[in-house]
């Protein structure tokens, strides 16, 4: 069965977002990069590349298109081209290319979504509601936020943070054995089809210093993890830990498993970023459909000076096409 | 000025210290390390390894027979020796051999002091008070133990945690304007008398995701952070942040500071040990004498087995050897 082609929201229009999505076309072959189509405004696009772009209508005509342009499915009616500069104009271009593009990946006519950068200050000046792309995607696909797993990929390391983006103080009260419980097999279930992963290997941080040490440093480790951990392993789960989390993300450990579980964000984002700072992918788990993102911002103060790096979002393609093709494989 | 040899403190003699102490002798040649002696029960070390160990009585004894020999200092009355099995006796032997190699390391016949790995299970069983060797090191140093700074140290990173063992969730409580103020001033100075650096850079990390986004995510960075810091830069100490913790550790961010400040034990050790797992080397900054350590454990599953990996141990005395260099050239 043949790939669609996956839709790439390009973001925020005075974001490197166009730059990075030309640049990934232009080096599809390289990358091994299956087809893809752009939605949003073309002329962000050739505000900062001078290669071939082709506006399609339909993603039916993108793979025709491919190895000559890059296709463009158009957002009408935006504001002037300014990188760098973001306005409202570019954050409602933003968000009406984002929410076509989720909508066409729920149809068959598209593999998956890529979503580049957004402003979210901007997002939320027009009325965005979401706190971020992977809520209002899992909202369009009918999917609670809380169900939505954020995990990140780089070339040797994939992490899941149970807690995302709440004050590090908030983390202990927030983390309950219910919510780990779900992050767990969430997590597991998307290894399975997103990567093919048949059983998957788990390994779960501990909260404190050295997990705890028995309770000697902390307590999050007995009362919250070491139960979530005995349901999961109940239902046949594999997955170690509590472990120190200074200790889990050398080589030799990495090896040990397919994904990490943290609890909280800068614990999973610390070694991702270190190790893998130019290659680090947002993958969204738990959603009918595939969205896969780079993992960094607009990087508003170089956009237009054809000084972004391309890597991450090139990855975030080549995983999508891969997760596609995964699902595909199981039916 | 000739450099007095080190003093490397044996710890647990039923871990992975004596192994790791006699194979750095054999790497002396290729790791470029000046003189040290070992202070312990030699029957550790001939338990676990073959070669050759010459017993003196005196530090001034040590570089003469350095070439041929791994020059060893005794510690009498101790048990029975079994690798790989920890016993009190043990602990009594690691803590003599700690309290003879600190005693030296502070005369000029030694120019300082290494420590192998003790168990501190062990060590509290038989009425030691102190949380860990560094503490002890301090007070034998006249040093209040708030006073001794833990920096991690790896070949393309240093690290500072500004709390150690604690539970995460007491670190925002623990943490106070002056804490963070002493704790950068002595890092600072370290960084001069131990490395040599002139005016060193340093950058402190946030606590929140993000480093808190101004305030959306927690609160510490304005509260905390940001007045020490305005206090540290009045004094002229070079030190940028609060950064957000996950982007501030891959290799180009790592290229512009000397010493990274964290403020808990796993934001400081989590990029230090994925990046440097076998070379990470604990070094006590803020006392009147150098101190390091390799940054692991006494490892007493693979002791008496010849699987000790030497490099931290390696790592622990090139650096000590480094650092007492560097205080010599200053005087």
């Amino acid at each position: 069965m043949p790939m669609s082609p996956l839709a790439v929201a390009l973001g925020d229009p005075a974001g490197i977002g166009p730059e990075i999505v030309a640049k990934a076309w232009e080096r599809r072959e390289q990358a091994g990069l299956s087809s893809f189509f752009a939605v949003g405004d073309l002329r962000s696009i050739e505000a900062v590349w001078s290669g071939p772009v082709q506006r399609i209508t339909s993603p039916e005509d993108a793979t025709g298109w491919f190895d000559k342009a890059l296709p463009v499915i158009q957002i009408e009616d935006t504001g002037p081209i300014r990188p760098g500069e973001p306005d409202l104009a570019g954050a409602r271009c933003a968000l009406d290319s984002l929410e076509l593009a989720a909508g066409l990946a729920r149809s068959p006519m598209v593999g998956g979504l890529v979503t580049a950068p957004v402003c979210k200050a901007q997002l939320y000046a027009i009325g965005f509601t979401h706190p971020g792309q992977t809520e209002f995607v899992a909202e369009r696909c009918g999917v609670s936020a809380a169900n939505a797993v954020m995990m990140l990929c780089g070339p040797t390391l994939r992490t899941v943070p149970i807690t995302t983006h709440l004050p590090l103080r908030d983390v202990p009260d927030a983390v309950t054995v219910d919510l780990i419980v779900a992050k767990v097999r969430a997590t597991e279930r998307g290894l399975v089809r997103n990567f093919g992963i048949e059983r998957p290997r788990l390994a779960m941080a501990g909260f404190n210093p050295h997990a705890g040490e028995n309770g000697s440093f902390g307590c999050e480790e007995i009362d919250l993890i070491a139960p979530a951990l005995a349901i999961l392993r109940a239902e046949g789960i594999d997955i170690v830990g509590p472990l120190a989390a200074d200790t889990m993300f050398h080589e030799r450990a990495r090896a040990q498993y397919d994904c990490a579980l943290c609890l909280y964000h800068d614990q999973a984002l610390i070694p991702l970023k270190t190790l893998h700072f130019d290659e680090g992918v947002n993958m969204t788990i738990g959603l009918p459909i595939v969205r896969t993102a780079p993992d960094h911002g607009t990087a508003f103060a170089i956009a237009g000076r054809n000084e972004a790096h391309p890597g991450a979002m090139i990855s975030a393609i080549a995983l999508a096409a891969e997760a596609v093709r995964n699902r595909l494989i199981q039916g």
